[in-house]
């Protein structure tokens, strides 16, 4: 018998669809959460969900939840999907084709008529990449109680809209917000489909990605404070100067994480500012994000243990002082080992290659991790690129990924108990 | 004889009088050039000096010349004054207090009867602090043909005020702007009292310092580029960061300042910005001011070419590009020894202990100096701070520069032939 696979026409149409709602000039999606263009993709997703008979509705946290009833409705859901929020100017793949794959998974098994034994949940969740509210992977740490109606107070956008009220244009509400935190009891299982946005599947020509861990992210405000003079007046001996000692601390993280045996720890320091920032004046003070990233907490912990070493020597050194305020500790996510096997076994039934990588990026999958067994499926991503108009994945590739995410999610239908 | 001598508690009364025009809460002023409240300052400046009986006028850069008749007016005119304007949030003597010492002189000769043989001009220059329209020494540059109309071009500041608009608020004539160059006939000096803004003259426990040279200033803006790309699925090897480039460029400059046998060859990065500056994206881009100040050319050249080797090894090694472009070449200006000689002189007869210093700080008479032999004497600054509202200095210390200032006038009015 011939496997039932995805329709991989319809799946292009609907890529090309929701890749229309907030494009921009440069080629890009601009659709980040809860503005106009994301509030119209939602509205695009709701409908389609509808128009398959699906059970739709909108949690507090306007996370899109759509549930197919299975056959035993006692029976905790297996829910899969990803989010529709994209970075500003960014690619139409990140996110939008996890939500779409479970779309298209809906679609073929009630084309088929087949009725699961478990209820079946797409899920859509809220603003997942960073957003001008400054809390990402919103909607699932809400559904992991990870968040709670106390974060959201007195948060807003850089044009102060508050983020409760965008929530309620978008469908929460924020006054029931707790009821949006899920049970772990409610699932027995989650799998998302998303874009590696790196070049290991692609390095290796291998068109299956099985998620193993996803990266636990660690970030850290840290604030050079030096002493601001006149850039012509103070000799080189009688400067504090805040933006060298920063400059040595992040060139401190940098090495530390290259010399880190574990090849997947990594650092970045992506954001600065510099005070006053004036041509001609020695910088008193430096703010700057230190990212890490690691496999393990242990790995995250190893780094800034050594980095703070070189943090030490500088200080002592320079006669700088360096301040540092935790911003986020996320714990690396191991996923389900019997996730991991049943995708694994399904791309070598359908006879793909397969290749098992931790991701480096979060997901909602991590957080979801903390509720249910869970899992993640990696589709290649030319030139390894994402968060840009050019973020690109082959439709060959994408076809897989849909067809290991529908049989994967049958085998644990049938594999589950609970 | 007893040498005449300024009046010290009136001038103590006009920086306190000039020193509430534009103070703010903290306790500094904000009185950037062409702002309210320094178009405030010039009026109360031309008031007391049309009280003092003097031609007053102001040329087409908006600079405040005013003259008093000498016994041989076919002679050119000794020149001596400063600026009213500030930095944002500075002190209120930076600027101001050379021009009160040049109305308390002028007051002085008027009061005491004396005619000096050259006529002589006190001024007040347009714009010698850096302001929001990128042009600071802005008179004084005019004056000495440095800045033509053409640099005014569609200069705005952050609001979108052209440069034109402003200069006509503060009384000059951008339509006829030509004319505010001065031809070094005009002159047969020019002296300029300051604050030093270090601590060399605190630091000896000196009153009065004679300037020999105004350090050159050399700035580029260095744009270092990478490769954007995301903070957790790049491997630390994959990455072309172009703030760790910077970071080794920044330290770079710091390494070969300090190494220079020149104690006052100093190079500072006080302006940077990151692209596209998010904390989770590796930089792409990082474009800095570089600043490299020296009492000769050759200094600056010599800091300049050993840089461009560790500019030239970081590029190879990292992979990134390193672009520069040119903001300021402004070469040493040496001070006059005729004019260095007269102060030294004076103070001696003075009985004021003296030292003879460069000036790490630009100022007009460094422009000046293209014109006519320019001197400058320097206050001792307190704390070496300037540039903020702590900026101070001692009025015993004020007063014996007022009074060197008075008789170095008088001397080169003898001495001088044309």
């Amino acid at each position: 018998m011939r496997a039932i696979t995805i329709n991989t026409a319809r799946l292009e149409k609907t890529i090309h669809e929701l890749g229309q709602i907030g494009a921009n000039e440069q080629g890009g999606l601009d659709r980040t959460a809860f503005t106009p263009a994301e509030l119209t993709a939602r509205d695009w997703l709701k409908e389609k969900l509808a128009e398959l008979g699906l059970d739709v509705r909108v949690d507090e946290a306007a996370n899109i939840w759509a549930i197919r009833r299975g056959g035993i409705n006692e029976l905790p859901v297996i829910a899969f999907g990803s989010h529709v929020d994209t970075v500003p100017n960014g690619g139409k793949y990140d996110g939008a084709l996890g939500v779409l794959l479970a779309l298209e998974v809906m679609r073929v098994l009630e084309e088929q008529g087949i009725t699961t034994r478990h209820p079946l949940g797409l899920v859509s969740f809220s603003a997942e990449e960073p957003n001008p509210f400054g809390l990402s992977t919103f909607g699932s740490r809400t559904a992991a109680g990870k968040l709670t109606r106390r974060d959201l107070d007195g948060v807003r956008n850089d044009s102060g809209k508050l983020l409760v009220d965008a929530l309620r244009q978008a469908g929460g509400d924020p006054d029931r917000y707790g009821q949006a935190r899920r049970k772990p009891e409610e699932f027995a299982a989650f799998l998302e489909v998303h874009i590696e946005q790196g070049k290991r599947l692609l390095d290796r020509g291998i068109p299956v990605g099985v998620v193993t861990a996803i990266t636990g992210i660690y970030r850290e405000e840290v604030t050079v404070a030096g002493v601001p003079n006149h850039a012509g007046t103070t000799l080189m001996h009688d400067r504090t100067d805040a933006l060298m000692g920063a400059a040595e601390a992040m060139l401190a993280l940098e090495r530390v994480c290259r010399e880190h045996q574990a090849d997947e720890t990594v650092g970045t320091v992506g954001k600065i500012a510099n005070y006053p920032n004036a041509a001609n004046i020695i910088p008193g003070k430096v703010k700057f994000h230190m990212e890490i990233r690691g496999k393990t907490r242990a790995d995250i912990q190893e780094t800034t243990a050594e980095w703070e070493k070189h943090a030490a020597r500088i200080c002592s050194g320079r006669g700088v002082r360096i301040e540092r305020q935790l911003l986020l500790d996320q714990h690396p996510a191991a996923m389900d080992p019997l996730v991991i096997e049943t995708c694994i076994l399904q791309a070598e039934k359908l006879g793909y290659a397969h290749y098992s990588l931790g991701s480096m990026a979060g997901h909602d999958a991590a957080h979801m991790a903390s509720l249910t067994r869970s899992g993640m499926l990696f589709v290649p991503s030319l030139d390894g690129i994402s968060h840009c108009p050019e973020e690109e994945s082959r439709i060959e590739d994408i076809e897989k990924a849909g067809n290991v995410l529908l049989h994967a999610i049958l085998a644990l239908d049938e594999r589950l108990d609970c």
